[in-house]
């Protein structure tokens, strides 16, 4: 499947694939997609180095991609400690009670926090994109709106296009007037931080509101069937994330995690605030549910909800306390059954989007019934 | 646009449209897609009997049909009169407070209250089916599950297909079992009851758990893209509601709610459940707000809400009291900002279609770019 945009890019198939993991990241670019390494997890710069090195020796010089995290509105100069002041003691409280009532036990002293929210500071992306710049990248997202102009200008400079992440066609129009060069559509029953547009409407809104700038649809795509949906929509590709989580490249923090992925329906996932303070579609956990429940404090704003929970999840993925455990993940969890290679995720969405293409000429009359 | 379902019916394009209105109901079936007339604001038969008659001269005998409203569990026996007695004092005091507080005036002594809650009871939709076998239904649609077995069996004998909405896979798969000919899968943004599971996830869920059954998709389709996206999905037909509310033919309550229609976007829906008890996507407006407001006490379950509401929606609609005037309407809404007529609006589908097509065409490397 080639569209204007992949061939610019040099890829085979118009598959972007947003993975946390360099060898799914790899393997998705090996196999003719273009794999997208999420960077928010590296908190130390040198870790991201290794992981980029890593990826430049994988990719047999085929392009990919890195996904980073800023803020659109930034508070300037604030660093980590400024932002744990902020935290209430009350719900502070409200997570200790929480993990007590569930028995998480603590982390052994000088055992490592594990995930920290620092990805999100600016700050620390910007770290990040220093080293980006040193290698050959293809493409720079943003989780969270366009990232600075001299951001997308350095990109540029660099060669690199620039991709921004939208929840509704208004914020699509407002990213594309920040130079750009793709928007992600991303809809409401999409993994991660979503709006609550679902994509069947969200895409060709979108389409319309930044055209000519390329589209690419994410949100309830995990068949070769819904990739033919989204490009009949007017999307220049896709992107998908949750997908490869259950692939065998994956390494997810816990066993007991991939078995709960491979067991949830389409309806087991739900759109919280408890992990990052902005609305974000995960596996609904007993985690999830207690930030829903009527004595809940309330999700606190971003970015101080996540480093609130940030050494909860930890211990919760530490101890593997499997009624809390949860990631980010859309509705198509529904569809992940099984663990298989990201090579033959990609041949069946190849497949599938074949056979959708018999099935619509069939339906419009080109070709033999 | 043909799949083996529009050939069985023998309709023009795989397009059902439902719809209140008679005349766009006879617009749609003439226009080569199955106009399916809502019964629900049918209290008095002889008015479902007069514009069935209607249908009837207007059809150029072509295929239409019916949808009814019957609850999937059932109160045997249970009147309007049972079912006011069970409303709570405080609920009704709340429903006064708020028309009082936007200044609605009472309706005048005698004055008709309307659209009523009574379509929601059993024993009205059993009189109206009563008189939809007089006449030559290509369909009975049930907008809530399959209908009693009784009433399938009846529509056979009648050679009427049954369709069954169902915003599940589970629900579709139950339904399949009671010996319904379609499923209609109704996605998280279609208009009045929607479930959580966006249409890209639910439909080809909904097809792989009830074939060979055929499944209509429902929910955010208002363009020919957007068909060819749900016909790619797996699905035999799409079935639409929201769209036809803003054509020429539609004889909405108040030109103040047409005009509301054609401004709004599509992140002015909400899914409520103000208006019958089960969360329903409609416009959002100040009596929506109302009802999620902290101090509200609740919707009651159905069909407790509708008739709790009924009068208070009567006086909204006579005295166009624009803050609070709504409708039950999809995330399509946004797609909806001219009034034209049905036929202009399914030519607009089909060659949009034909777009899509080419479109998915040029992708997948099967015709000449």
């Amino acid at each position: 499947m080639e569209t204007e945009l992949s061939r610019a890019l040099g890829i085979e198939h118009a598959i972007f694939g947003f993975t946390p993991f360099p060898a799914v990241a790899a393997a998705l670019t090996r196999a003719g997609c273009l794999g997208v390494l999420g960077a928010v997890r590296y908190t130390d710069p040198d870790d991201l180095r290794r992981d980029l090195d890593r990826m430049d020796r994988h990719t047999d010089g085929r392009p990919y991609g890195l996904d980073v995290v800023m803020p659109a509105t930034r508070a300037a100069g604030m660093t980590e400690a400024d932002a744990e002041a902020m935290i209430p003691e009350g719900h502070r409280k409200y997570v200790r009670d929480t993990l007590a009532r569930h028995g998480v036990p603590e982390l052994a002293d000088g055992e490592p926090s594990g995930w920290r929210i620092t990805g999100w500071l600016e700050e620390v992306a910007r770290r990040q994109l220093d080293i980006a710049f040193d290698h050959p990248l293809a493409l720079l997202a943003n989780a969270l709106g366009p990232p600075p102009d001299d951001v997308v200008a350095r990109a540029h400079d660099h060669g690199v296009r620039v991709a921004a992440l939208a929840g509704s066609a208004r914020h699509a129009r407002r990213h594309a007037e920040t130079g750009i060069d793709i928007v992600v559509a991303q809809g409401y029953e999409a993994g991660g931080h979503t709006g609550e547009i679902a994509s069947m409407v969200l895409t060709p809104e979108v389409v319309e509101a930044v055209a000519p700038l390329p589209v690419l649809a994410a949100g309830g795509i995990g068949s070769g069937e819904q990739i033919a949906a989204a490009l009949a929509l007017g999307a220049q590709g896709v992107w998908l994330g949750s997908l490869w989580l259950t692939t065998t490249e994956a390494e997810l923090h816990s066993r007991a995690l991939t078995a709960k992925l491979l067991a949830a329906g389409s309806g087991d996932t739900v759109r919280s605030r408890a992990l990052t303070g902005k609305p974000a579609r995960q596996l609904r956990t007993e985690w999830t549910d207690a930030w829903d429940a009527p004595e809940s404090p309330g999700a606190l704003p971003m970015p101080l909800q996540g480093l609130l929970v940030a050494e909860a999840v930890s211990r919760i993925q530490r101890y593997e306390v499997v009624p809390l455990l949860g990631t980010p993940v859309g509705q198509i969890v529904g569809r992940m059954t099984s663990e298989r290679s990201v090579r033959a995720v990609v041949d069946d969405l190849t497949r599938g989007f074949e056979r959708a293409v018999d099935r619509i000429n069939r339906v419009a009359g080109r070709a033999e019934r």
